[in-house]
């Protein structure tokens, strides 16, 4: 399978200042707080129960280093509403989710440390 | 310097068949072409020159092992316009664009191997 066709604007301001074009950050941000929604929603379903909302944001911060700057944090933060699932199974599944869906992995091992804040609504 | 704000729709569809709105794997592709070509220029305007143009597409493939789906490649392909830039030179700064842009060394080391096809126009 293969995906192209996304064309965002940005430049120079909207990475750097406060431009309101996209840019990268914001991209790999939305990309994985959206494969990390979907994923989860497959894992609840997964267990026979059907999810009202989950709702995820991610932060990403911008760092350097000697080579240059360079994302060094994502924290996503999850909301899901979903009547029968306990508080266990919950923490369970987005901890699975967070080291299981494509995009978690595509970034393992890269220069950003992934933190989880999940909350059962 | 945190970022969040882009907001896209995407659906099963548009990510496992043929919808309009976008996925996280067009996200994830949109952020390394864009960051790639951004870091390129500033490694061409580093030695002096001032490229007329730089544009990258990236290609990404999505296949699966025991875990569950991953990205297991992305293509970029990038076009440079700039008087005055060898053939050798140009070689030399489009990989190290590849190995330093921070979207790069996000996605090293995770399930994605990265290939580059750069062309001086």
């Amino acid at each position: 399978m293969n995906f192209t066709g996304y064309q965002g604007a940005f430049t120079f301001a909207s990475r750097f200042e406060s431009g309101e074009e996209t840019n990268p950050e914001e991209l790999v941000g939305a990309a994985q707080a959206g494969c990390y929604s979907m994923f989860l929603s497959a894992l609840i379903s997964g267990e026979g129960l059907n999810p009202e909302s989950i709702e995820t944001d991610a932060f990403v911060s911008l760092g350097g280093d000697d080579i240059g700057p360079k994302i060094d944090n994502i924290k996503l933060s999850t909301k899901v509403k979903c009547e029968g699932l306990s508080e266990e199974k919950f923490n369970e599944l987005a901890q699975a989710a967070k080291e299981k869906c494509p995009i978690s992995r595509l970034y393992a091992g890269g220069t950003a440390a992934v933190e989880l804040e999940a909350e059962l609504l």
